[in-house]
């Protein structure tokens, strides 16, 4: 957290507020691909160095946005309500997690895969992709399935992986539902008779 | 096949294979990133050239190695002894399936990994990997999982996907055996009770 005048401080996040809310915008009309920072300067009305200094580089930026949205997710996931967040028993929360996954990666994957491409680390060991393969386990766990737990929730987290999840959506043209059909069924099927 | 005497026929398969000898070789002794061509040309004692003409590129290269390795993965699964190759029920054959394919990415997983680098269409898409994704979908239709075995196939494969599996091995230090247990464990919940 920045010191300074309250003034200050809230002017800054509201700028950052509004650079963010810019990028989001250009990212969905014209893709994370296309996206420069001079097309963002140019929207939000500033010099390309002010959206330099903010976020340090294009990369920067692509994950100060998906940032943004996976604390949010997890917020759900952690928080929220049932079935998605706690209080719902653990594979009607695996399937509603599985569900909110591919959701969150047909709105939010591109600037997941721009942010893992060409980086196994970035892709398997992230902070976001660490803590929702701990969540999977915790309900593996909670639902009984005690053996190498971690472990089988990396399996299934691979199914879930932003790049293979886009790669269904957009090359095979699978749909949504279809994918949440085929997670709830195998998850389903996994946690039959704890 | 090329047409010309046998004889000469038969000596560019020996010089290919001495060729792909040589390259198997170094990439065992210095890994797949630090291989060049000039190292094989050096190795076979031929000019760097003979090399080109014959492979195309160092990608071409990587590719034939790669491919030669997974024409006899597949001669295994496909026509091999049992539990791997017919004979045996599904799950044997799923449970032989995932420890042959992890042993497999222990031993080529660096190939498969630099040829399918900075591109899901040779991740996802690739004929060797189509081939083995029809396999376990004819295995799951076998056991009786019927419910769009196809897609329930990619969710498994993706478990199976050589960077994971590089990634577990090398970056985490998961034992090998480790890993078959966990696909073991996977795939005989999943088949339970048909």
């Amino acid at each position: 957290m920045p010191f300074g005048a309250p003034s200050e401080r809230s002017d800054a996040a509201r700028n950052r507020e509004r650079l963010l809310h810019a990028a989001r915008e250009l990212v969905n009309e014209c893709g994370v691909d296309a996206f420069t920072m001079d097309m963002l300067a140019c929207r939000a009305d500033v010099g390309k160095g002010t959206v330099f200094r903010r976020f340090g580089s294009r990369a920067g930026l692509m994950m100060t946005l998906l940032s943004d949205s996976e604390s949010e997710f997890q917020r759900q996931f952690i928080f929220g309500p049932p079935p998605l967040g706690p209080g719902a028993p653990p594979l009607e929360r695996l399937i509603a997690f599985g569900e909110a996954r591919i959701k969150f990666v047909e709105e939010f994957g591109e600037l997941a895969r721009a942010a893992s491409e060409h980086s196994p680390q970035n892709r398997h060991d992230a902070p976001p992709v660490v803590l929702w393969h701990r969540h999977i386990e915790m309900l593996l766990r909670e639902a009984g399935l005690d053996r190498d737990p971690w472990l089988l929730a990396l399996s299934l987290g691979a199914s879930l992986d932003p790049e293979r999840v886009l790669h269904s959506l957009r090359e095979h043209g699978i749909p949504q539902e279809r994918l949440a059909a085929s997670w709830r069924e195998l998850v389903t099927r996994l946690l039959k008779d704890g």
